[in-house]
């Protein structure tokens, strides 16, 4: 079975599914385990942390993997930028604030351009600095994000937008995408493929401790909340109109709407998530996941999470038969 | 062109596709153009106001037309909601809060009961108390609702715990639909059908001022926000956990974030915005439609809304070739 697409096309993949570069998740094994799987494996380069970058990227073990990046974290650090480049040429991913500075040097370099974008106005400046691939990204999904916008509507939304003044950008949908359902879905809103975060999260290459993922295959996808929270007791210079989806626990529990008692007193709050981080507690540490946590109930390898999904979405594309009847 | 699914056999009607019972846009005209279309056509019961139920309910001119009520509204009201049931037998629908106390009516009346739901805990109160349909809808919907879920992960959840605990109950997708993608998306998420609000919205048969209709054909789909300041200034009794989802104007850049504020001077206030409402002015006055704004163009009948989205469902549902590659 195989689906292609414009963007299995563009980036000769077998599949149109790309991992979301997350960190820690994404790191060279979980990578490497899609782009073998025939999907496109980005590495989770993040907040740009030279040290967690050079160990992962020394595990990437697939020629074709890729890297993404939070932009304005990695603006501080241009060379690990160029260096990613280099070491991972297969396609650049920023995320997060505006792409104008950096994106001249994906450009340069020759390595496609992928572009994460959460409202039409960041379509708009995405198309504008070159991106060859806009990641439509709904309120729905895991980890940083805006409150902004849906996948529904927004994906259809960046389509027309594309079709309008860019037709060969390509148009990516994420959030609440975790199974062939969604992958049937964004093809027929007009997506040449999927990016998902969560359900890769959820796999046994992700560099996840293993009560985190034990706890997002109990969970439902009414569990999880937008909040600033883990930002606050971290310290990231986050821009303020960005929240994370997560899964809710007792810290956001305690915090979440006293935001500004907990930036008084971060740093005991700090120690605690960070020793909770390192032991597996994940009633104080942060579980950061989407919706979609709702559609997971196990823990397969990345290979089988790219293999369900295609099998999934092949037999929903063409469960209507000329009669427009669903195959039951 | 047709797309059969359990919707259409359950109600026996053309197309799977249902109006939003929304108040005042879906009056007695829309309800029985949507009808007459071969869709399910609801009229917008809402608050439960007399005097609007029985202008509007000597316009329907289909006897298949049902009927749809705030839950909490109709509640104070049982000897309407008893009339709804006998003058409108199609379906009766109820939005927001608990529809236990009522729903014994609707079935002891054996008219099939449409239940609206924004969380996976209400689509399992929806079926003890014998929903027939479960309506699953999106934050990004228009109106009332919550921020709870997205379109997108949300359906397949309510249709996974459906069919672990109750196959017979249809679902049916909402928030964020507008055309024949959304529709074709939803079929591949699992749904039976989709319920449609902002689109109906936006047609020749609502009623809803020119003005408003104008003002949505040219906005984006970036727009709309979630916000309670309209609710203050009328006095409505909402629950607290609802928020109405609203195109963005002068009156919410105003007042959105000092409800308090607003709480204290909320006369003033509602004189101005029934007057504006009266005017046309929806600089001030309220324009309830949902993100699916930003994929609407124009304001064609209802008949030419259900004709088109089917049209285009069913080209993008037969798009896959057995090779698997969308037909452009």
């Amino acid at each position: 079975m195989a689906i292609k697409t414009r963007l299995t096309d563009f980036f000769g993949i077998a599949h149109p599914i790309i991992l979301a570069p997350m960190t820690p998740a994404a790191g060279g094994a979980l990578a490497s385990a899609v782009a073998d799987a025939g999907a496109l494996g980005l590495l989770g380069g993040g907040y740009a942390d030279r040290q967690w970058y050079d160990e992962q990227r020394g595990k990437v073990t697939n020629p074709k993997v890729g890297c993404g990046f939070i932009t304005w974290a990695v603006e501080n650090d241009p060379e690990l930028f160029d260096r990613a480049l280099q070491d991972l040429p297969k396609a650049m991913m920023m995320s997060f604030s505006d792409p104008a500075k950096l994106a001249p040097r994906v450009k340069a370099a020759g390595v496609p351009l992928i572009c994460q974008i959460h409202t039409l106005e960041h379509a708009k400046r995405a198309i504008d600095v070159g991106a060859d691939v806009l990641v439509a990204q709904g309120t729905e999904a895991g980890g940083h994000g805006l409150t902004a916008r849906s996948t529904m509507p927004f994906v259809p939304s960046v389509v027309d937008l594309v079709s309008r003044t860019a037709p060969s950008v390509l148009v990516v949908a994420a959030g609440g995408i975790a199974d062939g359902r969604g992958l049937a879905a964004s093809l027929m809103l007009g997506a040449d493929g999927i990016l998902m975060g969560t359900r890769f999260w959820a796999t046994q290459e992700s560099l996840i401790h293993q009560a985190a993922k034990d706890k997002v295959v109990a969970a439902s996808g009414d569990e999880t909340i937008r909040t600033t929270v883990y930002d606050i007791v971290r310290e990231k210079a986050w821009p303020e109109i960005y929240t994370g989806r997560l899964l809710r626990n007792d810290f956001i529990s305690k915090w979440h709407g006293r935001e500004s008692e907990l930036r008084t007193m971060h740093q005991d709050e700090r120690a605690k998530v960070d020793a909770a981080w390192e032991s597996g507690d994940y009633d104080t540490a942060n579980v950061t996941v989407g919706e979609a946590v709702g559609l997971i109930n196990d823990l397969p390898s990345a290979r089988d999470v790219v293999t369900r999904t295609i099998e999934e979405a092949s037999h929903r594309l063409t469960a209507y038969s000329p009669s427009l009847r669903l195959a039951s």
